[in-house]
């Protein structure tokens, strides 16, 4: 299944070029009070949606999907945890240039770890990446996201996949600079998902993906998911042995070579097999 | 006034050791369904709120502060963001241990800028903090917390005490080793949040509060908020420069010296002038 929030908030279901407007859908998650849950209710809920999804189908309003303002597809997350340099080629271009990437930002991901992101950067496609220092680096990362389905904790490699509700393209935006990842990667727009979710059964192999990024019509990062150096179940251990994850967490996986400059005018088109294509201007 | 959360989601009044039950208050709020707002709902209402919260406590049912269970005053923080180094004996006492803080983690808060904290880490005094690797170093470090009230963006430091709601205290707990900083603080239960919220009103100069933490009854830091190196309204100022603040979004302002290890069994005493104390047991 391709999901997507648009519009007004409006959910949507996709078949080819066409919406469904499902979104009587969101009707039946219950009304909340004050405190609102902190994960994401709608991905929490998608299992048991699943067979009324189809059916809110038959009987609805279609758009056409060039017609309608895509939003990220997670509306709630309630954590985005990023993958740092997460590919090999990405690992050697990053050591062989010390004036973009200071020495100790350029390690081992087991070393380093995996970083936050403000969910307050998060945008769709229907909004630009607004560039937030004039004077500074912003680069382009394209990364393979996955969206978590359920809540866990300690999670072995092999089972990781079944915690897993989908998988989306995300843009992980990123000044450049002395400051700590979850700085310079968090400001306003500078997390970008879409198109839309793709429900993980449509995805049994997350690992022979292919990756492009064009900006302005031009190539500039080409990869396939088999090169991840931590690959996603291994990520999802090492997550979940920190925190727990809730329905709705994203992760980045970390983005390949190829990474570089995007400035105002830009038109950035990211494209991942199976997830359709980002496009997203620069402001 | 003193606010607090407790029990099941009921919203107090605390004066001197009496709670009144106000949780009527939180009936005034919307309703809403997916998605949920971004930020704190109640926070970003509180000036709105105030007289209606006066009235609540004329007849309502009273507590003794010592029998009800304090949740975080805040549930529903959209971001959790945390100064390092930012006492200069801090500073001092991690320059000269690179065994325990390795050296590209101590630099100028200038330079090293400011990390994210995962909300799901955050707890509430009726909890424990559960230590979550029993090989690596679990310390305590108590921090000034500032609840932002109002979104804000390039703020300038002159300006920035009106965008703050409240105050409380905040343990930051961190496992130390290689990893950045939004990892290793962000562990379930890492960030400690109570006993309750003091409106800003009740603290015109945020900078001169005695900070004290005991472990088990043993005073281990000690210092004074006149003697943050980036003070409340630099911190806002340069927080605001990268992202929008939201109401709720937390501010911990960075540990003073002193501190250390922490073990199952502990228990943490935090107690800042005018902010009331805030016990909790480590497991």
């Amino acid at each position: 299944m391709k999901l997507c929030m648009f519009n007004e908030n409006r959910l949507g279901l996709i078949e080819e070029t066409k919406v469904y407007d499902i979104s009587p859908i969101l009707e039946q998650l219950p009304k909340q009070t004050y405190p609102f849950p902190t994960y994401d209710l709608l991905i929490a809920s998608l299992d048991s949606l699943k067979a009324q999804i189809l059916k809110a189908k038959e009987d609805t309003v279609i758009y056409q999907i060039e017609n309608i303002n895509l939003l990220s597809p997670v509306l709630n997350p309630g954590k985005i945890i990023a993958a740092p340099v997460n590919y090999q080629a990405h690992f050697d271009e990053a050591a062989a240039d010390e004036v973009t990437f200071p020495k100790n930002h350029v390690k081992k991901i087991q070393e380093s770890g995996l970083f936050l992101k403000s969910t307050s950067s998060l945008i769709g496609m229907n909004k630009s990446i607004e560039i937030g220092f004039a004077d500074r680096r912003t680069d382009h990362e394209i990364e393979l996201v996955v969206i978590m389905g359920k809540t866990a904790k300690n999670i072995k490699a092999e089972n990781a996949l079944e915690y897993i509700a989908g998988y989306s393209i995300g843009l992980d935006m990123t000044i450049r600079g002395p400051e700590e990842r979850s700085l310079r990667k968090s400001l306003d727009s500078y997390s970008v998902l879409g198109p839309y979710l793709v429900t993980a059964d449509e995805i049994p192999n997350p690992h022979n993906l292919e990756l492009k990024l064009y900006v302005n019509g031009e190539l500039r990062q080409h990869a396939n998911t088999q090169n991840l150096i931590m690959n996603i179940p291994e990520l999802i251990e090492f997550a979940s042995k920190f925190y727990t994850l809730y329905p709705g967490d994203l992760l980045y996986t970390g983005t390949p070579a190829g990474v570089g400059i995007i400035q105002s005018g830009d038109l950035i088109t990211a494209q991942i097999d199976k997830l359709g294509q980002l496009k997203i201007h620069v402001k």
